[in-house]
């Protein structure tokens, strides 16, 4: 595998849907009164996004039909068997949409003022549109689900995977706000936080393909699992850019998460080391910190391994995620759900 | 119809199920970890609540299958036709997972620090983790909700109904946050916001035992238009109390939506009226005001006839939404419906 021919055949396979995705957004979510609440509501989905999750959940339905990718209608896809076809895409929509309804949410208790280069909805409205914004997503996402028109028994299994995922990712970032007060957090305790607030998505995006298509359990089971090993992957790889992609590229200062005292599972690893971790940099706020400080900070860490740890645990997670995907159908679907995988440990950003 | 015995006949009802719904809300809701989330989404349904809703969907489903009021197991309830039994319980705990969702998340939103006599989550434990409560309980009541194992198509359509509802919930809290910034609100704009805010709710906890017993279109339409009208009718009835009940029985100051400038069917009739209702009541805070000027304020109101249309309305609302329990079986059930409509405009708190 070369990384920059897996990256194009990603970037491409997003780049086709992207825009479909992002009309279906605009169809399912159309502008409503009260004007206000709606316009906040969009406002987050219309700041971009790559629309990764809805991705998954469109490509992993043609690996599961073993139809080739974009030679069939999503808003008319076919299910296995007997039943008839449905709207594909109605699923994806929502699963992005539930992605949206946790950004919204997330920002105002992490106080993240900034989201996709724009102000965040608590600071271009108020909190109390923010809340009622996602409250408002949370449910569109569930009422798109519902109208789907896949087979009833199997509408409703897709209903019950995104309902508990949405109880899943709640837990997640509950552990995540109750690990800021600990310094004694496992590694395996942070990938279970992981799994939990940002993986179950990435399960369900492809779980719901197999669930509407009518696939069996082992496969629904199969890319359910794909997800969260991807999924986990995916944050790994996110906390190992923010030390070592320059600033520019990253688009935020470098080292950021050192500096705001966020464990990954980086630091976790160094301090299990004997790494004295809060002390790595000085400086209190991004802003102040220096590329020198960093690049001294980054030394010590990969010093006792805790870098190279990250990757490997990334590398191993995306083998595994690859892994269960051999009970499907052998078609360019499955060979792209396992390029997505690859790419979301090789991008540089 | 003898206000009394109507009272008396519906507290019994309510009271002969509250315990059944306390045990169910345990079993469907158990504590799980994070510890802190499941005690703080638990924190609101523990402090009490009549249990109005559920209770409305399970005499909702013996009135329209026609069964004897609390002769049949919740747990294992029949459907009309050939279907099988289902667990209507279930459906009756999510509507009231949902009731405590949509209370924590306007607590936050219209900083009320109390609630059932208890602080507010928020106040109880902070913000972010009222924000996660709410978001946890949404989702654990879909969950629930997908749990009823009724016929999968009438399933579907439940979870299409309370997910359509919340989506009114949030747009109702928008109308009325919205409408604090403004003193131009017309009584049918009050009454369409109190509708999706309040009523809405009402209306799916009666339509969702339509629902999954398999009645037909008619009887569920019929339900949810019983829980509109006697839903709006309830809060309109809850803006009469405020200025009617003495300090003590309403467990709150007299007067204190005047005090508050809360607008209400009450107020807008009296504006209309050419009231000036502002400057009704000098007090700042609900602590500062006498009851001497309460009783001048609901003098001033009462001499222009807004105190009897708000009731009068109330009535209406409470005649209709008896009405449309004509298309269902003539029963001790549906007589229970008609009861409670009755008791949401006579109760005294």
């Amino acid at each position: 595998m070369t990384n920059q021919a897996t990256e194009e055949r990603v970037l491409d396979a997003i780049g086709q849907r992207r825009e479909l995705v992002n009309d279906a957004i605009d169809d399912e979510l159309p502008m409503a009164e009260p004007e206000r609440l709606y316009e906040a509501s969009r406002y987050i989905l219309e700041a971009g996004g790559k629309r990764l999750r809805p991705t998954v959940t469109l490509i992993a339905a043609e690996a599961v039909t073993d139809v080739p990718p974009l030679s069939t209608p999503y808003r008319e896809f076919p299910a296995l068997g007997e039943a008839d076809a449905f709207d594909l895409m109605r699923a994806a929509v929502s699963i992005e949409v539930i992605q949206s309804f946790t950004l919204i949410h997330d920002d105002i208790m992490d106080e993240d003022d900034l989201r996709r280069g724009v102000p965040a909805v608590h600071e271009q409205y108020d909190v109390s549109t923010a809340i009622l914004a996602g409250d408002t997503l949370y449910s569109k996402a569930f009422e798109i689900m519902t109208e789907t028109g896949a087979d009833p028994a199997a509408g409703l299994e897709a209903m019950r995977t995104l309902a508990s995922t949405c109880t899943k990712i709640c837990e997640g970032q509950a552990l995540d706000v109750a690990f800021e007060e600990r310094d004694d957090i496992l590694p395996d305790e942070y990938l279970e936080m992981v799994e939990l607030k940002t993986a179950v998505l990435y399960g369900a995006a492809a779980a719901t393909a197999g669930i509407l298509t009518g696939a069996g359990e082992e496969v629904v089971d199969a890319l359910y699992r794909y997800g969260i090993d991807s999924g986990c992957a995916f944050q790994i790889q996110d906390d190992v850019l923010d030390l070592t992609v320059p600033s520019e590229q990253l688009g935020k200062q470098r080292g950021s998460d050192l500096v705001e005292d966020k464990e990954t599972l980086i630091t976790l690893h160094a301090r299990q080391q004997g790494v004295d971790v809060d002390d790595l940099v000085d400086a209190e706020t991004p802003a102040e910190v220096t590329e020198a400080e960093v690049d001294e900070a980054v030394a010590a860490l990969e010093e006792v391994g805790s870098i190279d740890y990250a990757r490997e645990t990334a590398e191993d997670l995306t083998a595994r995620s690859k892994d269960h995907l051999s009970v499907l159908p052998d078609n360019e679907a499955r060979s792209l759900l396992e390029d997505i995988a690859d790419y979301l440990i090789s991008r540089g950003y």
